[in-house]
């Protein structure tokens, strides 16, 4: 088994930049970081898109079973320290491909998360999470939306990206289709005109769009939607955090 | 008016301090940072818990009108970066005296939010503002949670802490209070055997406990409540984020 010592190894220079936007980009691969993320690939991804393990020899101890699949390359610490991107790492990394997939025509029905610009990684790994446990079918990625594949969005996903689907495509694209296939779709403003999300009645095929967090969703999208809810808000807050008001949403409204 | 021109001046060094947890208990001070937080706290706090505004040239000709009541002093714009806890800054903050309040017999009623060791800033913040959006009557910070005072906290109450009450107590004496004067408390745990949230009635007098992002909350709390209450999760996400979770309660039992 191949074992790297040395942080001037090509193979670790080109691992780090999978930290950044433009290096996944250009590889077309993507780093998930620590056990739990790791093994949860390794159950729920096809074999070929997981293409190298990296791991220290404790991590390697404790769960070398479950990767004899799958090319294993063993690091120091010190090395492990130098990949990771938080601070705290427990020194075990997967190497995957980006695999992008966009709906196909018979998947334009369950309960949909439409993301329009939302900017934080913490935010959208956040809603991932909660859409997940909220029983929905996926998360679409809008334009301006920040990739699933951000280092920030894949840990606070927390596993949830395997457990659903999640596409990029353009909200305006999958409004029509949904449309089309009579999904009702669902904007959010900040607007008491708009409809209080209370009234609406807890379904099982539907879509909810949730926009930019300083700028809210874009208004020529708010005119395509079949209704657009509104949280009444009772104390003197300006607005909730878009993950708050996501989760408050999704959980009243799905069946 | 004071003009500070030098990094070294030992006002700036002394202001910088307050952006850590131990200048901030030495001092009884903090430091609150932007326009809108600044304004919230000339709008609703006692004029003399706010002892100096630090503000550049371009803001004080903004908004120099509103200061007139206090001291201010004039910054360069270098000079608000150092000061500054976030990248990038409006230059404009407000030291203000670090003003504790525990709850009074006749406060033991409304809807309270409860934090039992909450650690991350960022949760405790959105927690705060989205129990203000709610219509809760205040937060009690209880032993082990990150004070209100924590800059990221600050940031992230985006001026509910002026809305709202914010206390704190040990929670334990709290519980026994509110169930003296009959006002239910809910705790919440990862148990699918506690009461489903949904069938709470919505009322106006209840406190919500939250726990701790790792552990969840203290057992010997829970045994101390009233009911103890649970999310149940459709999908396969294991939890849900803190601040999640208190969201989704929070709007659905608050009358």
């Amino acid at each position: 088994m191949e074992r790297i010592v040395s942080k001037q190894n090509t193979k670790i220079k080109e691992l780090k930049k999978l930290n950044t936007n433009k290096g996944r980009k250009k590889k077309q691969q993507y780093l998930l970081e620590s056990w739990h993320l790791v093994q949860e690939a390794i159950n729920n991804l096809p074999q070929e898109q997981i293409i190298t393990i990296f791991t220290t020899d404790d991590q390697y101890l404790k769960h070398g079973s479950e990767l004899k699949n799958f090319e294993v390359i063993l690091i120091s610490e010190e090395i492990a320290a130098e990949i990771a991107d938080t601070s705290t790492t427990q020194g075990i990394f997967a190497v995957c491909k980006i695999f992008d997939t966009s709906l196909e025509k018979n998947e334009y029905q369950g309960a949909w998360l439409l993301l329009d610009d939302v900017q934080d990684p913490g935010n959208i790994g956040t809603m991932v999470r909660t859409a997940d446990a909220a029983g929905f079918t996926g998360v679409v990625f809008g334009e301006g939306t920040s990739s699933q594949y951000n280092s920030k969005v894949l840990r606070s996903m927390q596993g949830s990206q395997f457990h659903i689907k999640l596409v990029k495509e353009k909200i305006e694209n999958v409004i029509n289709q949904l449309k089309t296939n009579e999904v009702p779709v669902y904007g959010t403003e900040l607007n008491p005109e708009a409809i209080n999300y209370e009234m609406v009645k807890p379904a099982d095929n539907f879509a909810l769009i949730m926009g930019n967090e300083g700028n809210g969703m874009d208004k020529k999208l708010l005119s395509e939607t079949t209704e657009n809810l509104y949280i009444p808000i009772k104390g003197h807050a300006e607005s909730l955090n878009v993950a708050v008001a996501a989760a408050v949403i999704m959980f009243r409204i799905k069946k």
